[in-house]
């Protein structure tokens, strides 16, 4: 990631700036406010504003007037037990805004979150950067041979060598085309006077799926644990997983009685269905089940072992 | 509205709290944070918390990194660009956070907006207070003879004091009744030793439906404008419309520009239908036209005169 | 419940209806449709419509063309895998459409769903019918010593015949007054010409928590899926639940593949947190493990000893 | 679109299907089921099924037990009220399901309806087929030098040649090395086995943006007309306007009389702010206004003239 030195001093404008407010306000946020967190070869998350604390979540639960005279250790108690009760609106009581840069295949798979507000970079209006995501040569994994979804060994060499080269120069090609067939300097002007240029909601249609957009991403707490759960989880594509990683981060500073409830009941929970309880009944009382006769298919039977820490 | 001491001394500590801040902040709002605006008899809407204010709006329509440099004037400009041509987008980049106070029956009427965070006061879990709406005189109205959801002329002297005679008589006995069958003191110890005393989820359902409740409500600004643009219209009963009026001077403090736009192009706007157009291009040719030869039916014909100001 | 003749008439007019579709069709979901299913002293579920069936979620799982080849013993196993990973947008893309009519005070409970589609009979621009609900005296519930939203044992005879007659008195009275106040007779002429009549918008807010309403509601079998797992819990309150107990018969009848696969993943189901997952393995591992050195505090280790059949 | 044989054959058997059913039926849209509308040079709208009729949206306005004995010309009148007055939710009664074959970037743009089922084929999961968009000559169109967002004149001969062999070009180069990358044939064995092949969810970010996708989108029919009215709007997209006019086609089969509403009070009418609208009453007081003294900036002035069919 590689901010211009107008961004950068933009970013450092905002965050010389300050306000005395009698809003819920949380020091540790308020440090990482505006910053550019890098994610991948040229991305960022950076944490826009914000509303709310932890003590917001109880004050909704409570709909009281003030902050009350309970003590920390009761509200972060009632946090916990929304938490796993799954009571869901008082964490919708927290807000908070994302400005983020990311490859437009991630954007793809993300914005399947629809209980969110987003303004996109639109490349009808403007034009978009030269930058395309590149893994790292250590990310290039073939295709999982068990699994449909997901990534097997590292690649090779030789095939990691030729497969770079090929994201990278269809990338570039199809980027330049995009700027001939558009036809407009910097200011506007057309590059070639005896052409009159693609129409930018056209010449957009020819870049490659790893090029880079942006967005102001904007969630509530409840939607947003929802979707680090499904995005910080291990089963999610590596190149979205570290943006979830990056916002967890933001998440910890911010509401920090709600991120470890949300590690210890969401994250790392696992829930067993009817079956697969009633196994472990019959493990507890001693008896020695097996797959045939436990009542669940085999794969049910693996993830209940995997969940256990048991061989099947 | 009568806040008890402690309800106001709780207010008071959280409006004397202050933090430095980066955020975007807003003192005209903040003069009015937490601040209970009395509404109704018992009623009230307070100003929780808030994110954002009208140059939030134009960073996200610009998806920028910073403030910019452009004039206020370019701002004002975009953002009634937005209204004008519903670009909703950037206007949910802006969120806000209310206590409600609200009757019943308003309540459920308000609750039909979905796009919204809530909390509510759980008669299930608590005792709701004694406090009902009982109409000022000069809102008792007789039911429109023209417009089967419409108020006509205020009622006389001796129905009017027939009405509040069973308006409060009723909401009182009925709450008697209640806590009767509740049988808990303050303290939530039985007050007659030989009864069990009803669970509160059952004995609520003896409440009328002017009983106050109180809620959490929180919404961006696009959804908060779809509210108001409904509510605050002269078509919405009045025991709403008191709130959205409340709700609209909030956002003029916290938004001023785009309150302003919404004042121009939602709430004195009009939509033309095709048909109405129509007849409005004929009479600017100097055309003199009359209902059944407008091609519109009665009633349309009525809505486009007296949006043109004319007598049909 | 009582329907009148007319309404009787009418429900067995749709149910004689007959059309040829080409659309997916559910027999045994036919055979229920437009009855009313009762539920309470007066309410009911009536089945309107409905979109899709099982195979509809496999279809859109696979965007598929047509209904593809494969058996049906694979469908089901896609549909359980889909639930039991939680991939919720392929159940989307079945929908269906109640009218129910219900308590107020559960009407209100239920609107906290938001992801629906509602139209609710309008009480400012009509009027109710003379119809309360009045529990059965084996429902008539103390309040729960333990938990504050629950019920505990049977009230006794006395307290039990004293609260009945304080909800139907109450009720009866306030809406006597209701129609008092309104003035209208059924042809919507004043009952008495002296007096001018309360606008209805008004008049019901005299009416008890009681009072049944009415509305057409439509959902999606994900998020009803999610209304029945909260609603048909043992921990929802009796007047909402057997409304999801009569929808859950509905569903089963719908789509029975996946309704079996939310019995086993979601109704029946128990999430352990991480915590408690490592005292299950170190039972498992012969451990005698005890609440104080569980790591678990008292409230969640007696969940987890619930879950597992155990006493703590 | 060219349907493989396998698809053909797939289509028809579900064309040919018939139940009988209780449901509300409308014999035009059952005549369009299943068949694909051709929409671009590859891609499709399919109507997979729908739920509800004109009169079903009657029936929720009014929660009525049945079809009741109005004329059809007051149910008529009664959804012209609705539309009018943007009375949303009986509209939401009805839910239509459409497979759409269309470009990924037809698809980002689509996405941000967020009011809508979604069910994407996925390129993580499974491999893209090679069809990409090449716009015919004729909507080879030049960057609008007054509208940022908007497309000019037709491009020239050599320019046009030149453009369309770029993107050809570039598709297919992209397209050959993400299938080299994936080194899997038709069965899902190496192509070269000596390789690994890369990952399915890292090949597919060599696509261009004109690679066609395709999913199950399903909506209700009030924000079908939210989809509508921005999307059949001149200012719209060439590419996206074309699906939303062959869907308008279905919604016409579907519910004529929603959709002649939806036609002269939402796609043919225009809204004029306080503003505007005194500038009318003005004119039609014979009063000869001139831009600036009539309290409008250039643009709004430009709008309301061209709405009256006037020049400035």
């Amino acid at each position: 990631m590689a901010l211009t030195e107008s961004q950068a001093a933009e970013i450092a404008a905002l965050r010389a700036q300050s306000a005395p407010t009698a809003r819920p306000t949380v020091p540790a946020l308020e440090a990482l406010l505006y910053t550019a967190l890098p994610v991948l070869d040229h991305g960022f998350v950076r944490v826009i504003d914000y509303m709310g604390d932890d003590s917001a979540i109880v004050q909704a639960a409570r709909v009281s007037y003030g902050r009350g005279t309970r003590r920390v250790s009761e509200d972060a108690g009632l946090i916990r037990y929304l938490m796993r009760h799954r009571h869901s609106t008082p964490f919708e009581m927290c807000e908070i805004k994302y400005h983020v840069k990311l490859p437009i295949f991630v954007a793809r798979q993300w914005i399947r979150h629809r209980t969110a507000n987003v303004n996109e970079y639109s490349a009808r209006y403007s034009i978009l950067d030269r930058e395309f995501y590149i893994p790292a040569p250590e990310h290039l994994a073939a295709q999982s041979a068990s699994n449909r979804q997901g990534r097997g060994a590292v690649l090779d060499g030789a095939e990691a060598a030729r497969v770079l080269d090929l994201l990278r120069e269809d990338a570039t090609r199809t980027y330049d085309h995009y700027v001939e067939m558009l036809n407009e300097d910097e200011a506007g002007a057309p590059r070639d006077a005896s052409r009159q240029g693609l129409a930018r909601e056209l010449a957009r249609m020819n870049l490659t799926l790893n090029t880079y957009t942006q967005w102001y991403w904007k969630t509530d707490l409840h939607n947003l644990f929802n979707f680090l759960s499904l995005r910080a989880d291990a089963h999610a594509q590596y190149e979205i997983r570290v943006y979830a990683e990056a916002m967890t981060q933001t998440v910890e500073a911010w509401v920090p009685t709600a991120a470890a409830a949300f590690r210890d009941y969401r994250l790392g929970a696992v829930t067993l269905s009817a079956g697969m309880l009633a196994v472990v009944r019959r493990m507890l009382g001693g008896e020695s089940v097996t797959q045939p006769e436990s009542g669940l298919n085999k794969r049910e039977w693996t993830e209940l072992m995997t969940s256990l820490g048991r061989q099947g």
